[in-house]
């Protein structure tokens, strides 16, 4: 048996070392080990697995770790395998993401149904969304069946995640006006599921007043056409509250979306859109590549030296040549 | 002096008919029209000009017809030349749109200052949102100083729309909860400018009631970085109330906007986009003519049978062949 059939027999008997091989060769950059990592994820690939993944953005300091920690456990009692994924393009930049940082879920990441990753520093989003998308298969193949994908809402990173989740939780924090300083245009009317954290001790008039104010705010926009709409609960990652309301809401979603189709449509929806944008992406690379006058034309384009059609057609020309 | 050269200059002048005669070029599909048109727009393209360019949108049924014939008139009163354009890709299927109709803004149709446009029926949003940006350069060299892109919310045409203007204005009923059925997911947080029609008669509570509702929700909501708070009004088109708070509200926008810089960030950002958007639609178009695997993967990906990234790279191959 080779080492590739060895990691992939591993991954399937949900062997956590295998996993976690496979998972560098995801990220790595070289090109080896992406062809290894594409044939053993081929592999691996299973659609119509009864799993669920859950986006989870919110800004520094809402208390994602906590509420991810007291959350995955709670899971994890419910008879269910938890992994924690991050996307957090910035992280290179920073020199170390606080994303999937496992001294911040100690507890979680020492038990043996949990299996926690820190961001891939994979440099571009698309980059870091492709290897997340394929790391979810990984551990789904691992039989961890609830995969919760932090982000910390930075730049697009959060519209990348939703591309790649079944549901998209918001966490909020009971500072209500303040916190929106943080929280990215868009991202609100983007949750399917709000929840208000830290609701305890002190906090609790606060953490109220956050909860009705935007369950008026929820209210007023559109649930979308998938028939579900947003809810809004609240927890306390200290106390343990409201993790049950959290993970009832999630079972009752992923219910819905079963029952009426929608869950398999998304993710159907979800791959093709994965294709195209590879495609796509690899394209540009190579364009910007080829092309000796892209970057003359990118300066000259915003400055309205040329028009973005007349630009668009003479990097074209050139890709052609 | 060719035809060409004697349509660019009657556009400079202000002449409506040389502005239709471009327009037509711009929405024909024949390559010749194409190709003049482009060289058209090349010549009249001056960047950084003093022109407001807003889109309007909102569901059928609220007035959108009614608020901008008045508001039209309004701003030509103010001493503006105003241009009413309409991105609504899905007007062929329907056989005509109800956007940009000249039947419903009669008065306004026939004001000297104005130009109104129905959408071009030219299939694909990204063909339309093309032909609409080309338009704007049109009209805008024409001396239509007020660009008011019309969309009624179809698909993704209000991102689309979006993407071509300054500012983004949303126009809701009083009806409340009812017309958010209408409203797209994602398109109230978009909104710096929201709007509330038919302030007039009976519908006064109802009016003030959703004042009140969006006014909250949208202090829940983040007004995004520009520094710009997304602001709520009420209007009449029947009274002609509200109307100049209307216009106060966008040349307070415009004016912020500019004195920061970020209105020239913008369209700079838009055009390196647009550039991008041309670059990518047009390989996109050829790779689903060139490679015959095409059709058999956009089946076999959505079904789970092969994951995105492989048939991602089958695609490519082909098109390098």
């Amino acid at each position: 048996m080779t080492n590739s059939e060895r990691m992939i027999e591993g991954i399937s008997e949900g062997n956590r070392r295998a996993l976690g091989r496979l998972i560098t060769l995801i990220e790595s950059t070289r090109i080896d080990h992406r062809e290894a990592a594409m044939d053993a994820i081929n592999q691996l690939h299973k659609p119509k697995k009864n799993t669920v993944r859950i986006g989870i953005s919110g800004v520094p300091g809402v208390g994602k770790s906590s509420f991810i920690e007291a959350f995955g456990l709670h899971v994890i009692e419910q008879g269910h395998r938890v992994a924690v994924l991050a996307v957090d393009p910035s992280s290179p930049k920073t020199g170390g993401s606080i994303l999937g940082d496992k001294t911040r879920m100690e507890q979680l990441a020492r038990n043996p149904d949990a299996f926690i990753r820190p961001t891939p520093s994979a440099g571009s989003l698309g980059g870091v969304a492709r290897r997340t998308r394929e790391t979810i298969i990984a551990v789904e193949a691992a039989s961890f069946d609830v995969v919760l994908v932090e982000t910390v809402g930075v730049g697009q990173s959060e519209y990348a995640v939703a591309d790649l989740v079944d549901m998209f939780v918001l966490l909020v924090a009971p500072g209500g006006g303040d916190d929106l300083q943080g929280i990215k245009k868009g991202i609100v009317e983007m949750a399917d599921l709000v929840v208000v954290t830290k609701c305890d001790g002190d906090l609790i008039p606060a953490a109220n007043r956050a909860f009705q104010d935007y369950r008026s705010a929820l209210h007023m926009l559109n649930p979308g056409s998938s028939g579900w709409i947003p809810k809004i609960l609240k927890t306390s990652a200290h106390s343990a509250e409201g993790l049950d309301e959290v993970w009832s809401a999630i079972t009752e979603f992923h219910k819905m979306m079963g029952e009426t189709g929608a869950l398999d449509a998304k993710r159907a929806d979800q791959a093709t859109s994965w294709m195209w944008d590879e495609v796509t992406s690899t394209l540009l690379k190579r364009i910007k590549t080829a092309s000796v006058q892209v970057r003359d034309l990118e300066a000259a384009v915003p400055n309205g030296d040329i028009t973005p059609s007349e630009a668009a057609q003479r990097i074209l020309s050139d890709f052609e040549r």
